[in-house]
């Protein structure tokens, strides 16, 4: 599978990104030449998807030091935590953080320029290649109902493809997979309110030929009662180190009506998504996201922008390492 | 509880709607003035809400015979058929076109006009008598709730207040009724994607002073979760023998969620509600409306309009005769 555009790329000494507010409707890109513009950017969701938020954040910090030789431990802990406070919930940014200040609090200021954007170009690298190894791994899931039924019926929600990652993307990397191997394989996307990612989904799986159908949120549980789904795929946030998953709001109810109807629900995620050190999804922050998003004037509103599917729901986690039991991930940890 | 609108009402040989297509934006009433008209106002939901819809039917009937005195047999069903077209679910529907074609058929041609006309205000009648009944028998259920915490907290879906009715509404009839007594109620109103019949709902709440919170459907699964919902009340368009429950589309994933916290669901209705000629869930017909609902251009799109709720998750059918168990809907057949 090749995609048509990158999400993030290098441009000298700026990073220019895929501007996803203005996606679907008009391809534009914002070049981004500072601390300022890369925290802005992942806070406004020009940049969104658990994994991209993390490559963002890491090419933020080399963007922080910019020219300066001069980058002082204090630079680098301002620089962070700026970073830190953009979005609560996925761990990737803080992840990708850490790895920064572990590298550059070894780096002399005078080399650290050079250090953080050596960095971050792993991060996109590696977000890459486990997401292209999240595909393998994922890709007999579908071939064994392929081989059941003919044709295969993915549900998604919300959008964790490409756009969501450096490449490939974690849920609809198998998807991919699938499409690259000849399987007759069509995907349910789900709107996904109140920011309407499932747009995006809509057209990423557009651009890649795969046939999609765009449903309303609600529509999940008579899908899959009338058996018309045949496994769940979604990507995540954060996952707690007892397998609970934080993934965007309304997957957990996908996951219940999985569940009713025996169809297997997996998470497709890199290692980096994996929180080993928050015990369970009760410990997981969940962003609660301004009420204009819903778009009802001067309307009460609460606007979580996640929720917590446990872990007894998830048939699998599909990493780049294969696929885990939830109640397994510790056999995974770095 | 006073409404500040009627939903239908008569005006002279004409029936005057308020037009929900334009609400919350703006208040606007139609005038029906014969059979087109009715057929329009159901089909485009200007008027929506089973209860409704049967009223507005049955008005639909009296309007078809307008000023002509002979209005035959022949003229009778063709005009029951154009009703009966109009939308597929809501049984409140056939069950008035049903009482319109009994009363006129027992009436020779040249009464047939006063029998229509008094024959739909009877109907109309009753279902505000049949609403009120179902605030009466509803309210105890949230009194014991807040006899216990002090505030309730409701989750409903759609709308099922008195715009869906002639008066009073089913799910909301026994929040009005809380509210009227006293009781700090809050209520949580969903979306309701794709046509956002939850904004309909916080209008009214608004109207009526019942604090409220508007929520992307996809949140209901983490309210559970946290624990923020005492009891979920919908509405429903059609009720099968067994007790299974078709509802607006997103219902069986809020009784899902329900029943894995341990919250009761309950569908609050009419007897009209009720199909006892229905075996169950799988033979209620569910509309798929039009893909421009969800606004996303030329992607492929599926929108059923309802879902099934099974009757397992079912707490409690709250109708006119008080609340009665799924499984015992026979107890109560007229």
């Amino acid at each position: 599978m090749t995609y048509p555009l990158r999400t993030i790329q290098e441009d000298g000494d700026a990073v220019v990104i895929l501007d996803q507010t203005r996606l679907p409707r008009e391809t534009a890109f914002v070049v981004l030449r500072g601390l300022a513009d890369a925290a802005h950017a992942i806070r406004s969701m020009q940049v969104r998807g658990a994994p991209l938020i993390g490559a963002t954040a890491a090419y933020g910090v080399a963007l922080a030091i910019g020219g300066r030789p001069g980058f002082s431990d204090a630079d680098l802990d301002q620089a962070l935590s700026v970073l830190a406070a953009t979005r609560p919930t996925a761990i990737n940014l803080h992840w990708a953080l850490s790895r920064m200040r572990r590298v550059l609090q070894k780096s002399a200021p005078a080399t650290r320029r050079d250090a953080a954007w050596n960095e971050a170009r792993t991060i996109a690298r590696e977000d890459e290649a486990a997401n292209a190894a999240i595909g393998r791994h994922g890709l007999p899931l579908l071939q064994a109902i392929a081989a059941r039924k003919g044709q295969v019926n993915v549900m998604t929600h919300c959008n964790a493809g490409w756009l969501a990652t450096v490449a490939h993307g974690t849920a609809l990397a198998p998807i991919y997979a699938a499409q690259d191997a000849g399987l007759d394989v069509h995907v349910w996307v789900s709107e996904t309110r109140p920011r309407n990612q499932g747009l995006l989904t809509a057209w990423e799986l557009f651009q890649a030929g795969v046939p999609h159908t765009l449903v309303a949120d609600n529509a999940a549980g008579l899908l899959l009662m009338q058996g018309k789904v045949d496994c769940v795929i979604v990507g995540a946030d954060r996952i707690a180190a007892d397998g609970d998953v934080a993934n965007k709001v309304g997957t957990y109810l996908k996951a219940l009506a999985a569940r009713a109807h025996g169809v297997p629900f997996y998470v497709a995620a890199p290692v980096s998504t994996i929180d080993f050190a928050c015990l369970d999804g009760a410990h997981i922050p969940i962003e609660e996201r301004a009420a204009a998003e819903l778009g009802a004037g001067d309307t009460v509103v609460a606007n979580p922008a996640f929720d917590i599917t446990p872990a007894s729901l998830v048939s699998g986690i599909i990493t780049e390492h294969g696929i885990i039991a939830p109640s397994n991930l510790g056999s995974i940890k770095p």
